[in-house]
């Protein structure tokens, strides 16, 4: 293949922390897996979670959603052999409220704390906001803690988990791990990774090493110091992996553990499946401060069904599940496999119609979005200044 | 003049934070003036600093050391009109043992924080230095910390004088004001002031904002909250500028003063006048360490002199002054300024021989190293941290 075809085949398909598009439609998962170099997670790393943990793998991970990784056998392994690893996540705070695809890393991480019981840093790049979006520095630190709540109502245990926002946190052990990183990654270097351009800001070029060193137990030495250099695992959507292949390349340059990965898919706008949803559109996603009546009305309205032109037709054909909406909602939602499967098949031989599917969905969806909206109204400022304590964590492994 | 012709001629003279070279052998200050379009230091500004002061000129003032500025008469009339300011200077800490031409900012520094009694914040950037030397962050700390020690012994106002590292300063209002400053400047702004190239790795892309934002008094909540935005003065040498040159560029977009500058030439080398002196050739300058023997050794055998070939020829046509060392560093540390005109007057002429005025030289920057290296003895690690500590500085403008 000449390198213009190369080119023009590369174009087809954009995914990075600040683009993911698609001239077909729809990401091709496969394709990414090749280009980036990760591992798809294969149903035997999904039971061999559930044998080391005693308890039933997450939805997501069950049902794919977290379909990709990078040595996440060998946090595994760790884990089996009794040595200690951490987790890490993360969220870009570049607006108030947080519609249902944001919880998705944050609902999976939970899982993951409770099942291994593990310490959780979570990192607010404020600073990669006020410098991406414009936003000014006291603007993109309120919306720091105001994700914090949502997070927060996520369900995390206090008694193992650092909430930051970088403005606050970035210095001392922190800063010095980011000039070490910056030390071996050169500008071509993120050019390639990242795509800069001359006319970009400095301070893009100089945000990549920020979000790689919580990856580094030494970056936390509150929590970590003296604590034998604990492995790292990071839960995030697969657009984050671009930062953690500079981080695994850095790594064991300046002597510490390559982070591994475990690597979720985009969760679908309303319209249909071709990327994220978008905040310029509030009517893509269902946001976490929407009313029931809101989400009902988002369904019914725009969320985007493979049910047929005519009852007679959906009938005789049954639904096109492959781009239904409602549908792909369910899988991440609807926890009972049983019914999900009950549903896939009788809207997919025509017996059950969009209309039905959409009102169980307004349903699961109601309900997870009031539960979190009772959950965040209970979080307190009090609270999240616990929770971003610097402050040691005893029984972080425990 | 063509594009080759002028980039011919630019390379003839590289002044910048790392390089200082000429092909003509001499630095030609009037050009560097013209092309980093400062202004020259008059001496209608050394009268009036002596009449705002009451106080005589400092020698490296009244003897053109500190020979260009931006904006220095600003802060004269802010003086005068009762405003505040503040002095910064900084340093990078790549060598334990610190040089004469090393102390000429600290000395200038002290006389202007006496001479206008205002407050200083001394930077050390072993962050910069971990970078473009490849020290480990330990070992810069640690040059910084030993550096700190003969700055302090330079005699600096505890009650008015904040010295800090960036490896333990960087974060919080400083990382903040970081961020807005790097939002600000281009990747290719970078390259044109600096020279980066895009294998140069992104610490050092990353490094200028760091030097521009103790420009800003917000980077010190500690000293200047609520203190109604004091102006600032930065006394360096003049391949210092380019970082300044960004800094004044971008002061007005974020909101603050642009930082005035008044900045010296070059000290010197022992074997002649090309720049700056030589980490790597000892014997290209006199270290605060070197013993009174040692310094006379150094100033006999390598001191450039220009004095002539044989006794009856000097006699006939006197030492060459334009080119001779000692008499150069003469005019830095002789503070008699009739004692130096009759040397000079005495030389020049060929009454005087080399060998006296090396006699003298040594004399004088024996006394002067000899005073330093007392002062640093006193000097303790209770000190070092009492400077560094992060503290109010309630008396600062008194």
């Amino acid at each position: 293949m000449d390198k213009k075809e190369e080119n023009r085949e590369d174009e087809e398909q954009v995914v990075n922390p600040w683009e993911v598009s698609s001239s077909a439609g729809k990401i091709d998962y496969d394709k990414l897996i090749d280009k980036f170099g990760c591992q798809r997670l294969d149903h035997s790393l999904v039971h061999r979670v559930q044998r080391l943990t005693g308890r039933p793998p997450h939805v997501f991970l069950r049902r794919g959603v977290f379909f990709a990784h990078r040595d996440f056998n060998e946090i595994l392994d760790a884990y089996e052999r009794g040595d200690k690893f951490y987790l890490y996540t993360g969220r870009g705070p570049s607006s108030e409220a947080l519609h249902l695809g944001h919880l998705i890393p944050f609902m999976f991480t939970k899982y993951l704390q409770d099942a291994f019981k593990v310490p959780l840093v979570i990192q607010l790049t404020d600073d990669e906001k006020c410098m991406w979006k414009n936003l000014s520095v006291e603007e993109s630190q309120r919306l720091a803690r105001e994700n914090a709540k949502d997070i927060i109502a996520c369900g995390f245990d206090i008694t193992k988990t650092f909430i930051f926002s970088d403005f606050d946190y970035v210095g001392g052990a922190f800063y010095k791990n980011m000039v070490r990183v910056s030390k071996c990654v050169t500008y071509n270097k993120v050019v390639g990774i990242f795509g800069f351009t001359g006319e970009d800001h400095i301070g893009k070029v100089s945000f990549p090493p920020v979000q790689a060193v919580p990856s580094f137990p030494s970056s936390f030495p509150h929590l970590f110091k003296g604590k034998d250099n604990p492995r790292c695992l990071i839960p995030c959507a697969i657009d984050q992996d671009p930062y953690f292949r500079m981080t695994r390349d850095v790594a064991p340059r300046i002597g510490y553990h390559k982070p591994a990965l475990i690597e979720s898919s985009f969760f679908p706008a309303l319209q249909g499946e071709n990327g994220k949803m978008s905040a310029s559109d509030p009517n893509s996603a269902i946001y976490v401060t929407d009313s029931g009546k809101v989400i009902k009305n988002k369904i019914n309205k725009y969320a985007f069904s493979g049910g047929r032109e005519s009852v007679e037709l959906h009938r005789k054909l049954g639904a096109n599940l492959e781009v239904d909406i409602p549908v792909k909602y369910l899988s991440f939602f609807l926890e009972d496999d049983a019914e999900l499967e009950h549903i896939k098949k009788e809207y997919g031989v025509g017996h059950m119609l969009t209309g039905e599917v959409k009102q169980r969905l307004t349903q699961v969806l109601t309900e997870i979005v009031e539960r979190h909206q009772t959950a965040r109204a209970a979080v307190t400022d009090e609270m999240v200044d616990a929770f971003m304590a610097v402050r040691p964590l005893p029984n972080m492994f425990n």
